[in-house]
């Protein structure tokens, strides 16, 4: 079975400098695929917004995250870019040493991650922005297949036997299936 | 339509420390591979360079972040790592904070990118280098399927309109066009 | 050819603080796989280890940048996550500022890595851990065909020279490969 692909753009609000958890909308969106095996590419499509995967538990975590920043890329700092307010060039650098893309495995229609990761936009401008999230999977319903084909079996193996000599091993999906039932319909009895 | 396949090696010539922008580049290539929907993966095929997304108007904004780096992980630290000159140790220090890979959506044969973002290799040397890129694009050609099987439709709707009941609903491409083509320019007038 | 994938999961035992080395592993493993071209996603599943690419020849290299590490994200700071020990915190930060996924070129069934790259796993944790890396193979057999390709353009250049303009130039693999030997043997000779 081969691989296809569905693109797809979130829209993610903030309430400022701060963390926005993706993963329970990015779940959603995946299962509405009906995709239940591939990879998903996130790209934040911002300068000064980005993403990174950090422990979902204690929410303190990530007050420690946002503290560490604020003071390695401080907004006291004399910056050359200025015109956008003392937040902005600091926000482009934060966005710098975090991530603007990142690729997650789906399996079993879910995205594969350890217990404690979770995955947030980090804004890093200090008032609320609207942020664009690129979501690309590449993937396939693995499992759908494997049901189809257990189905398409244990039909061929009750009404006509002989069948997966005869068709030379081709492939078995939901269209095959539905095709070898109204074979079977045209069966005469 | 299934996924396929382009691999391919970008050449960057870089005048030592600092940005040079790819997606120029990087577009002029997805155009040639004929596919208009992927993911575009890249990889900095070196220790002491790097890749990064940041904004793409004002040049302020690279020296800025150029010179928050340099004072991050500075050239005056002691390094135990010091025989290829006091930039070497910094370019990998400053390779790991940022990206060595990417992983970017290719939409209508273009990278699917912010208003404000571009693509840049970060030259962390002193000197020029010649830098490799990887550029692996997986996705199809959408638009293409799209009008060869309007097209197909089109024609069949007019001299055959039985056709797709006979194909029992095969895959549509341009090969199975040029046949039908062929099928039809062979059937008496 | 169609794209296909392979999910897989890898365990890594760190020492402590420090990089266990990834590629030969991960080599191993693509070989297992069949594929030779594609991309290979890998996640680490958790939040206080992660992924980077950097020099695989002087190991003072490994040791400056985890000195760097300590110096710029110390244990010594202050923080309100305290409760799992004064190395935790730390290790969440540095797990921000480095890969937390990496997508990676695979090519003549080997990872596409520049001379001196080395692909590392970082253990930001001082107490040896069990980790686990999602690999994620989405490729293809390309050789496979091409061979397959030659082989049955050889056969039938001999035994059927017409066959390809009565096939119309179908898609050629190991199958029809197979289909086209039967062929043939079934020809009265």
């Amino acid at each position: 079975m081969a691989l296809h692909q569905v693109l797809h753009q979130l829209s993610v609000d903030t309430t400022g400098r701060g963390f926005v958890r993706l993963d329970g909308r990015l779940n959603t969106w995946i299962r509405s695929t009906g995709m239940d095996q591939g990879v998903l590419h996130l790209t934040c499509l911002h300068t000064s917004a980005s993403l990174t995967i950090n422990e979902n538990a204690d929410p303190r975590v990530l007050v420690d995250l946002d503290a560490w920043m604020a003071d390695a890329v401080p907004e006291s700092r004399v910056y050359r870019h200025d015109d956008e307010g003392p937040d902005d060039m600091p926000a482009h650098i934060r966005t710098a040493l975090t991530s603007q893309t990142l690729s997650l495995s789906v399996n079993n229609a879910r995205l594969l991650l350890g217990t404690w990761q979770a995955i947030y936009l980090w804004e890093h401008r200090s008032a609320p922005h609207r942020r664009q999230i690129a979501c690309h999977l590449q993937g396939e319903m693995v499992e759908a297949q494997r049901q189809s084909q257990r189905l398409n079996e244990a039909i061929q193996a009750r009404h006509n036997p002989e069948a997966w000599a005869t068709d030379g091993g081709v492939e078995t999906n939901v269209d095959l299936l539905v095709d070898r039932l109204h074979d079977i319909a045209d069966q005469p009895g």
